[in-house]
């Protein structure tokens, strides 16, 4: 018998418990071994729960018992998560969480102690929800010298510009929209101005490349900015307006993380993600790309998550898994986003005539030695596909405003 | 140190080799131990190979080596692939393949031999090539209870399929297309007849439900009866048509897997999945569904999948995983396709007066008791997306002949 324990009865939480109860028989096969829900901390109470029996109000109840052997944190937040956690690990209990924000300040902190003794510390659930993305990078791909990753990582941005071009809606009516499905917070910051999608993007850096990168050293712009007009001109212009999320490996060794709305061309798998779907698309150098697409949150995805970690450590308990990245000290191998080398997609503040833009362009872009046919011209927007340095973007949208063709908006081109 | 070996030097053999030695430092420090490609084993010789001296004509040379943990099998075909793993297994040593013909059919006798020697057997770039799928959906989805799983497992016929809509062309030229790129066979049919996707559906169906389903039991069409006329039709109709390997689970427990084309509507992100590439769907009950996308074939791409489980059985070599089916003796589990529960796409030999074909859809199909709105009309064909059993299908398809609206070809719905 295997005894484990829930933190947090939360909408997580409770997914997990019920997961738990409901597919029992097929989870213990799974892991090998019968097992035992035995305790759920939460300082509410919840006297008519069918698990009131379980639940507890310190971690010292959890930590008391020697038969515990993972605890599986669905809190939310740094405190009093982390705490608990390392107290897990320093009694030899593994941890499960599907905690971020966690993880994204505190991983190498928790992964070196898990690692100091002989436990697991997993967090499949932290990105992309339902989404196996952890594992599959951290293992199945573990030959590949991993190149990029981009990924839509926050399902209630993805949703509200979806929602914008399907409806036809502005953002704070599709914002409004979410908050009404309960896809967005009241407090909706996390995800319109990126925080969460740059957590994930921290935590898939630091697998990825073996450093700790912190949420602090990433790039980071929301959808505030993105008009119906953007999302519009990005779907004549045969692609789509997502926040992405991305790290790329550059020539040096270094890595540029950012978050930040792109247009993304249709031919790419991700612009075709829509609703609170996440994706994310891993570029190696031998797989070339493999995408991962799913619910990134919710009740029960999340907990699949959650509850696939648990049989995962119950299953084997003091195997280590090399799941690990190290806290570098610095963060001077993160690059700034000036450093971003990309196309560019330009909406115009007015309709111009196009004939007249597409020569605009093709001048500039032989002026600068570029590919003057590397573009696609609409009359309020146009996309130029060849790759440019943050001088040459630059260059290319004041010579724009020179000319009277004022720019009201560009976002980079995602190119996998 | 730990020793390894590589059998068979064709096409994935050789990028498993190219690929351990491109990336050796990375992927000994994820192995967690240093790694040698002690033998190649192979019966024609390579005396220009930077590898020559690995290369041995027998596995009893690499059997006496008692060093040697893992052996790659990258051989193809049942015999001797079979034979070979059974005595590595038999002599303590781990196996990995990517050899579906052979897991589709001894699957559960190698896991078995696995399991008495406590040794792990993998088999990750047997189904979808360089895509995560077989640790995913064994160990990430571990806590849901698999209801269905829908995918793309065959490239080439995915290629065909792409080409002959984006193109024009008719299947005849589509396929010599293929052939001419590398990416179908001179001798097609384990490709276009759907063998191949065949073998990858058993060894997902065995994966997912617990007992071995061999390709013999299996429905298996392929795509030489598809037209250009269908595939325009399905675009048409918001659609495209894949050759989909499939496995239901059905209410009384037994499963239903099948190969065969079918129309997939534009809203299921695998309708988006062309050219050369894979995609998986699996659905549970905790996540809805997951999507796994990517190249399933090719040098590299297999060869990062077969590397990856190297690295995973050098890691955890005596710590066996519970990728487990059983032969269950009988296929009793296993139901025929006329229990095929599903909508129809259905294209005429000519076109139709668009509002009479509609009004006699509604009327057969009121006269069935559904909803005669579920449905989608062109001149020459239509999407019927009520749920409709084999009985149905059939009377749906007498009547439109009674009134002279010759139906030349029909397909089911995808419904995921």
């Amino acid at each position: 018998m295997k005894k484990f324990a829930v933190l947090g009865y939360g909408t997580v939480g409770s997914g997990v418990v019920e997961l738990f109860h409901r597919n029992e028989a097929k989870i213990e096969e799974k892991a090998g071994s019968p097992m035992e829900l035995a305790y759920i901390l939460d300082l509410r109470d919840f006297p008519d729960s069918p698990y009131a029996d379980k639940f507890v109000k310190s971690i010292d109840t959890i930590l008391a018992d020697k038969e515990v052997t993972v605890v599986a944190e669905c809190m939310g937040g740094v405190e009093p998560a982390f705490t608990y956690l390392m107290r897990c690990l320093q009694n030899d209990i593994s941890v499960v969480t599907s905690n971020k924000e966690l993880i994204a300040q505190k991983g190498a902190e928790l992964l070196a102690e898990a690692k100091a003794h002989s436990c697991n510390c997993f967090f499949e659930a932290s990105v992309g929800g339902a989404i196996p993305i952890i594992r599959p990078l951290h293992r199945c791909l573990a030959a590949n010298e991993i190149t990029a990753i981009f990924g839509i990582l926050n399902g209630t941005t993805n949703y509200i510009l979806n929602k914008m071009l399907t409806d036809g809606m502005r953002f704070e009516e599709a914002l409004e929209k979410a908050q009404k499905h309960g896809y967005a917070e009241r407090e909706p910051s996390a995800d319109v101005d990126g925080h969460d999608a740059c957590r994930k993007i921290c935590i898939l850096s630091s697998l990825a490349f073996g450093k700790h990168v912190y949420p602090e050293s990433v790039y980071t712009e929301g959808i505030r900015q993105i008009t119906l007009e953007d999302a519009y001109a990005a779907d004549a212009l045969d692609g789509a307006v997502k926040l992405i999320a991305s790290v790329i490996k550059l020539e040096d060794g270094r890595i540029l993380p950012a978050v930040m709305p792109m247009f993304v061309p249709h031919e790419n798998l991700i612009s075709r993600v829509d609703g609170v779907f996440n994706c994310v698309e891993v570029c190696g150098d031998a797989i070339d790309r493999a995408y991962f697409t799913g619910r990134g949150a919710g009740k029960m995805p999340t907990a699949s998550a959650v509850m696939g970690d648990v049989i995962e450590a119950v299953k084997h308990h003091k195997t280590v898994f090399s799941q690990f990245w190290i806290d570098a000290g610095t963060q001077d191998f993160v690059a700034g986003i000036d450093e971003l080398v990309s196309g560019m997609f330009i909406r115009f503040e007015a309709a111009q005539d196009v004939e007249a833009l597409a020569q605009n362009l093709s001048a500039i872009l032989i002026g600068i030695g570029h590919d003057e046919d590397a573009m696609d011209v609409i009359d309020n927007a146009c996309v130029i596909s060849v790759k440019l340095n943050a001088k040459e973007r630059a260059l290319i949208l004041d010579k724009l405003n020179e000319l009277g063709m004022k720019p009201a908006h560009w976002m980079p081109v995602m190119d996998a």
